[in-house]
């Protein structure tokens, strides 16, 4: 491409009315923004806009007058509200064309679907004259490289997963061609250790300004990112393994993985490792770890049954939990506790049992088992344990104590796997 | 307040460095567009600007050069990155003074959680001279309204239970107010029926001009939206019932609910009506529609237990289904979808049994039985029986599968539920 220009700052515009309205979560602009700042490039706004050329038109000036690379995603179908391509013509004053390669591309997907294409798919096939197209393997939607001014646009479709493997397979190694060497970032997960106490341990490193390390925090875990720049990606590498070792010493059995990793795929992995079964016995989450656990393909290596025991009943019948311990410390307790995961354990025949018990909220709560209080149990061939949560800081959320329940769960359960 | 000028248009601004990086979800912007559509104001723009005084400054001038409502959230922290309030005073050149009210509330907030207030937290207290407070029933931060050039700002805390109530309590009476009349929406779910099929039965209403009627689908479930605006409320919705009342008649039992009911509220509403018991028995969806069914409060009162068997083995030892049955059939099979619901309900005592059996993917599938194909089976006193579920177009998102079998398998169980 001519004009070629490093590519520093970025814009992400989305167009779709949908997304104005809050009919549809745009999940697309926050994991672009991911990827590009993991490859170092600044982002410098957000923009969404309704399906209407004039406005469509006017945001993508303004976000050319700003930055290096605008992506946009939506408006490329075959209706007459797709108007992102025709808008980038309009602005840049390049006319639309029809590219042969689009028109095939449309024609071969028809095919593979059995369909045949009416004459508004080809529209599919008009991009602005001088566009660089980006190949779709997933749908019909081609994308554009249009170079203006300055500005390196990018467009691409709606459909996550057509957006996706269209920005890993062309836009991502354009990016990194034309950034200043090579940017390496890397994800550091943490859990059991709130975010202030954690920048404590580390806070030189949070002030130091290559790498820089950014903290981020939720729900019960911490993240901290490292960035950095180099000439190629080995030196960049080599600048953050010793900043990463550094944190993780420091930091110890508080670290659980990098990147994409999470508590249960952690968890998923050490059960993997020691050819270990787990069993899960739930209340207050009701089912929330069970899918945490199966949105993992492949758990069916480590898990084969669960139980939702909701009532008292389902504890005693379902699990064995006396009643008389139910009756005496509660079915919220640390006995309860301990006595589900006991009893998942020896009903299933799994090496460890995990359960939790709590109040969840809003009702049952009382002054002596306030809302946010709850029980995490484990079991395994050796003992046979529990920990209290004080989770009634977040006593307005059901949705948090319940997150932050199966959060805390997964992690002892973690540590109970690196002890054995 | 002066200047005041009726509320036609609305762009929401969302400040925050990391909602810019995609290290945080901003689903405020979703509920507040949500709240901003039903209210029948136009939204034109969603912007995203990193805590960055002169991009907030600019990012707030073109919002007032567009629009009548500019809504923020975010930066109204008490750190040095919480720039909201001070841009507001640079944009608009009104000094930031301190309000008594609010460092009383700050005062009141510190007392009530036990802790002692820092100067730095009295930077809350200060707004741009001649701000109307918005009260802030949760946190300490409260929100600023702010006239200007015909422009009405609202700066609210990027907390969505603190923004939720202030939008709520101050913020919607007053564009109720502001607006021609009143506007009233209602929306109508659907389940069982393609967005087309439905679109088809439904199409004059599509096409009205009033009241609106727009149409939404996911993960095979359809929404429509019905929207009017008249002289009082009242008026509003007598001109939506005969609408709503057609359209229902029209799509019978594919109705389920309106407003914020979902699936697993239409059973968990039958099963209390009916006083009812529901229990489970889960293999592919792994736990997610127990999480479903006990992320509603009062849940206990129609569900007791449930089964997540994702083994062979555990639908044999915990539900009863026959070994040959298994071995005959496979796993996924209607015949076993029937006995994992029989043999739950069964087990549990419950009135009604619930299972799902399929393949999620993105491994186990074979030529007879792909990725995509689920059973759910249903159980009561009078009948068991099992659908089978043809989701292989769905064969490369194993959440889609999961998702889509747990509404299918919900909205069976209303079905049932609603010939009882």
């Amino acid at each position: 491409m001519h004009d070629e220009k490093n590519i520093e700052r970025a814009e992400i515009v989305t167009v779709g009315t949908e997304m104005l309205l809050g009919d549809l979560v745009d999940t697309n602009t926050v994991w672009i923004s991911q990827r590009l700042a993991a490859l170092g490039v600044g982002i410098y706004r957000h923009t969404t806009v309704g399906d209407n050329s004039e406005r469509i038109v006017a945001a993508l000036r303004e976000a050319a007058s700003r930055s290096d690379l605008v992506v946009t995603t939506g408006g490329l179908g075959p209706t007459s509200d797709d108007l992102t391509n025709a808008c980038l013509s309009t602005l840049t004053g390049r006319e639309m064309v029809e590219y042969q390669e689009a028109r095939e591309h449309v024609d071969t997907m028809f095919e593979r679907f059995g369909r045949t294409p009416t004459a508004n798919n080809y529209k599919q096939a008009l991009f602005p004259e001088g566009t660089q197209l980006i190949p779709n393997p997933v749908g019909t939607a081609m994308g554009a490289l249009v170079e203006w001014e300055g500005t390196l646009f990018a467009t691409l479709p709606g459909v996550p997963t057509e957006m996706k493997s269209m920005f890993d397979a062309t836009l991502e190694p354009l990016i990194r061609a034309r950034s200043e060497g090579s940017i390496v970032s890397k994800t550091l997960h943490f859990a059991g250790i709130g975010e202030s106490a954690l920048v404590e341990k580390v806070q030189e490193f949070l002030d130091a300004t290559d790498p820089t390390v950014a903290p981020l925090a939720g729900q019960g875990r911490v993240r901290l990112r490292i960035t950095t720049r180099a000439a190629t990606e080995r030196e960049a590498q080599e600048k953050i393994a010793p900043v990463e070792k550094e944190v993780i010493a420091r930091l110890g059995d508080y670290y659980f993985g990098e990147d994409d990793e999470t508590l249960e795929g952690a968890v998923g992995r050490l059960l993997q490792e020691r050819g270990a079964t787990l069993t899960l016995a739930e209340s207050c989450t009701g089912g929330l770890l069970a899918k945490r656990l199966t949105d993992m393909p492949g758990s069916s290596a480590y898990f084969g049954e669960g139980f939702v025991t909701y009532s008292n009943e389902s504890k005693e019948h379902l699990l064995g939990v006396p009643h008389a311990m139910i009756v005496d410390h509660g079915a919220v307790s640390e006995p309860v506790a301990r006595g589900m995961a006991e009893g998942a354990r020896r009903v299933s025949g799994a090496d460890y049992g995990l359960s939790v018990t709590g109040i969840a909220g809003p009702d049952g709560g009382t002054e002596e088992k306030p809302v946010g209080l709850v029980f995490v149990g484990i079991s395994d061939s050796e003992a046979t344990f529990a920990e209290k949560l004080d989770l009634t800081a977040w006593a307005r959320s059901r949705d948090s104590i319940r997150e932050r329940s199966a959060n805390r769960a997964f992690d002892l359960m973690r540590l109970r796997l690196e002890e054995n």
